[in-house]
């Protein structure tokens, strides 16, 4: 009906972002890292639903490295190859979804490691803002910054309660780049988008509710899930390829945005992390992060010498 | 006071998209197509108010195929002609205001008629998106896929009650166009067209007025022209050019963004409807509405054994 | 770290509008445009918090014309240069916050001075919009067309009740630039946007809160000074640059919009002024602002004899 010329010059700009591909569908366990021989991205599929819960696994906090970066990169080609039915994005911690940047790749960086930092933390946003499967996030602790900007990369946020989220890179004297100021403009309405990222404001569950920063509450983790699993259901009986392609389609030009320009994206950042004053302050930060580490027995021997002379008060 | 250069310059900058005219006050009315023998589009001019009831008149669904696009489009070019003073877009159908693009010109497509098919949409949404007219739509029944595209182009939304309205493409299997999403983002906030389109979700009456997908309901069709009358008295004392020109302003870059690529968009609808998966699901609707088209003299056989069935049943 | 050729010429990319510099902390107070030699805009430094409040003071309606943009636009470098921690813009007029643009400026204009006005526009805009400082509104009377703009373009508007704002150029036969439209659709929903500007509306202090035209009502001037002052204190605790640069960055496409385009706005505009039937209305609204003001003396006798007419009923 076609010739097949236009076709292929279609498929072409249709598929230009290498997102849809034909798949076989290996169910995969527990993904390595390429980069690590911890597991530091858990994939658990669900034979029943298809749907791949994505845990977050780099202990403390799951701040965001290179090698988590790489991982989480390497899990989201994994999920699109094997055509997923959706994913739920979650964390292993119990309080922290994700900390952001890990501040030991931004202080006194090498260059070689910061350029593949850089670059891996742009494909993960470019292959997670613009999947071709359907996410949701499970945020089962405080999301600040980059864990702010996975779960808005995400269809769906179901949230524990008492946790925070935001973008508060301000409040660090950082400014987010206009990729993650275009995440939080889909995700919320422009006039408060443009409050919360000059204040750099953290909000609480309730608020994040009423702003519509996420979308529900859940009790707990398993709730949290849960919920993501009926969102995620709603797309079932949706032919995938047009559900995939009008989000793609609807997210095309930010996305575009970034891949024309993420070398000058990682020229500005490379210029934000050299600015001494922001040196200065990360310097400090990581200082006030190794006494903390280093004070933790102590404080923990101090808490247990608490603990017993509360147990000897009650026996008297 | 100014170069008649400068003038003429910018003249042809503002009225580029050809939109406002001087024109001639001639009342039309049943407008007939140029394309069709039959009343395809009606038009009443209200010669008090000087708003025209335009009226979709294809029973029984109004799909919208060439011979009714070509009679709307033309429908549109005289009230823009006629300097209407507004348009009231509504359906002579009790139940669907429109059931969007007629299948049968997508289902084994001859590709002449399929281009004037595409182009002739493109062509209404267009004059209709970006009318120098104010326009408003009285919805008296169903409006998916393309008949929410026409009530969105508008510039209010009365609807009655316990109909739906959205655009429901990707439960058909296809993706929305650009300029379909950006009819929607104009209307709705953005998180809620992203959820609307990916699902390709119906909302019912009430759901839609509180998503701000219509803006207030009607008791009946006669209400909801009442109401959209009162709407378009609004802009009675406005002066005409400013109020038109800077509705143009604001639905520029949507209608520019159509405008410069009508041959790519166009070419994704060909590449759309030549897989093969769509004809073989279009082929099986296309079978099913022929069936129910068949069974219609036997269910209505039935209905009337069964209304015989039971008044004999109350006399004994 | 990195190679100053780098961080210079991004530098240069980050600091292209030339907003951010290094500066001195000079208080200015009572600054002087230097265009006329009466006091059209006010300045005054709070030494404590570092806020200045901006008064605009051309009685009786503060109508924007040359002489006031002119002494807007310095106020606005010199708050730049003195690095000011933030701006508070109100009225010295007890009813009207600004009455948007001079008529008499568009009235048979004289070609270079109101090329000149424009300009200024144009430049206090940009300049307001894309400060480096935060901004505030104290909105302490009617805020129609440009005073409206002017408010807008401020992160946060605290108004007194019972007044009006809107951007109301339709009702006055003008088109709104795309640059007064930007501002609007940055500050309430599209929807929304859309709707207020092709009306003209202008909306009540209580109507533009529900709308989110503004954030607060307050019950006096210095009420709506103090919670402005609430508002930007929020900032006191966030590193200056990252918000600055965080806020221009997010307005960043608006504002090279207009810049890359200041020549074609000009036109645009000295077009719009040109048309036969805009200056008729102009002329008809001059002569009625003359004969008012001619008025006004017999007006007040009347009142007057009123006045004395009443006293002396009372005494009987």
């Amino acid at each position: 009906m076609l010739s097949s010329k236009f076709i292929h010059a279609f498929t072409r700009q249709i598929y230009h972002t290498n997102l849809i591909t034909s798949a076989t569908f290996n169910v995969i366990k527990k993904h390595n890292s390429t980069h690590t021989k911890n597991d530091l991205v858990l994939v658990d599929v669900n034979d029943k639903t298809g749907f791949s819960i994505v845990t977050l696994n780099r202990p403390p906090v799951n701040s965001l490295n290179l090698e988590l970066l790489s991982a989480f990169s390497s899990v989201l080609d994994d999920l699109h190859k094997n055509n997923s039915r959706g994913m739920i994005l979650t964390s292993s911690s119990s309080t922290v979804f994700s900390a952001g940047l890990d501040i030991n790749e931004l202080y006194k960086p090498d260059m070689d490691r910061v350029r593949k930092f850089w670059t891996s933390l742009q494909d993960c946003w470019i292959k997670l803002y613009g999947s071709s499967f359907p996410t949701a996030a499970a945020i089962n602790g405080h999301a600040p910054a980059g864990g702010c900007l996975f779960a808005m990369c995400c269809e769906y946020r179901v949230m524990l309660p008492k946790y925070t989220i935001g973008l508060n890179e301000t409040q660090l004297g950082i400014v987010a780049p206009t990729w993650f100021m275009a995440t939080m403009k889909n995700t919320i309405p422009l006039r408060q988008a443009e409050l919360a990222l000059t204040l750099g404001k953290m909000f609480k569950t309730d608020d994040a509710l009423k702003l519509g920063l996420i979308d529900e509450i859940a009790e707990n983790k398993e709730d949290a899930i849960h919920k993501c699993e009926i969102f995620l259901k709603k797309y079932q009986k949706i032919p995938q390829t047009a559900r995939a392609l009008t989000k793609q389609s609807y997210r095309k030009n930010d996305i575009m945005e970034l891949e024309n320009n993420r070398e000058a994206d990682l020229q500005l950042f490379f210029l934000a992390i050299s600015d001494p004053r922001v040196q200065s302050s990360l310097g400090k930060y990581v200082a006030f992060l190794k006494l903390k580490s280093r004070m933790k027995p102590i404080l923990e021997a101090v808490k247990f010498l608490k603990g017993i002379f509360k147990s000897k008060k009650k026996k008297n």
